[in-house]
């Protein structure tokens, strides 16, 4: 646990006012040492609320059209240690330690491409010894 | 212009080939220098070439359904260094200098506040001497 529960009833609270958009919020996921953004997704109430009452980063996902436990498969998790909502509170930050990579291509951040194609991202493990 | 001729040809036939949703792709901008996520916004087609072809970042104002050149009006542009798009190429990072600060509550970044509402991030200017 990473949130006090002061804290969390604090959050809990908190989801309730977040703008989401089809009942779904975008969050960004960023190494909290590095600074790294390491990926984007999308969360619903559900997946937020059992974010911070895990310190495990939940998602939504839209392909597969249900709650995500990042890492579930991998063991790739996200240890959640700092939420930030922005000034229109329709988009949040995650402040993460992440286990291996956060791409399921194998690479550390799912930016691992320029506009160009040009390949800027570490390779951290290989995909198909995971997945 | 950041960008060279070539990067800039390559660059326009790559926009093509992102994964728009509604006509829109989400752009997150990063201080190049310091690594902070500034904000997170949409693109359209139109607004992710003008930015490659200005080397500023242009986004789509859902609320005001118009392209926006972030800055304006305040002068706080943003140049762009470098563009990142993901895995699933439907999110692109920007890796940018941020002229003052990117939000127009006056603050360096819009995520200046936990989901808690304790503010974090630093304040740079009075909104009501800019707007």
């Amino acid at each position: 646990m990473f949130y006090s529960i002061n804290q969390l009833v604090i959050s809990m609270i908190y989801t309730n006012e977040l703008k989401y958009d089809n009942g779904l919020i975008q969050a960004i996921a960023q190494d909290r040492n590095s600074k790294e953004v390491l990926m984007s997704a999308y969360m619903n109430k559900e997946a937020l609320d059992l974010t911070i009452e895990t310190g495990i980063a939940h998602y939504w996902s839209r392909s597969r059209q249900k709650l995500w436990k990042k890492g579930e498969s991998s063991g790739h998790i996200q240890k959640v240690f700092e939420i930030r909502i922005d000034c229109d509170k329709d988009s949040i930050l995650l402040m993460i330690e992440q286990e291996g990579g956060a791409c399921h291509k194998g690479f550390r951040s799912c930016f691992y491409r320029t506009i160009e194609g040009d390949v800027v991202g570490q390779k951290v493990f290989d995909p198909e010894d995971v997945y």
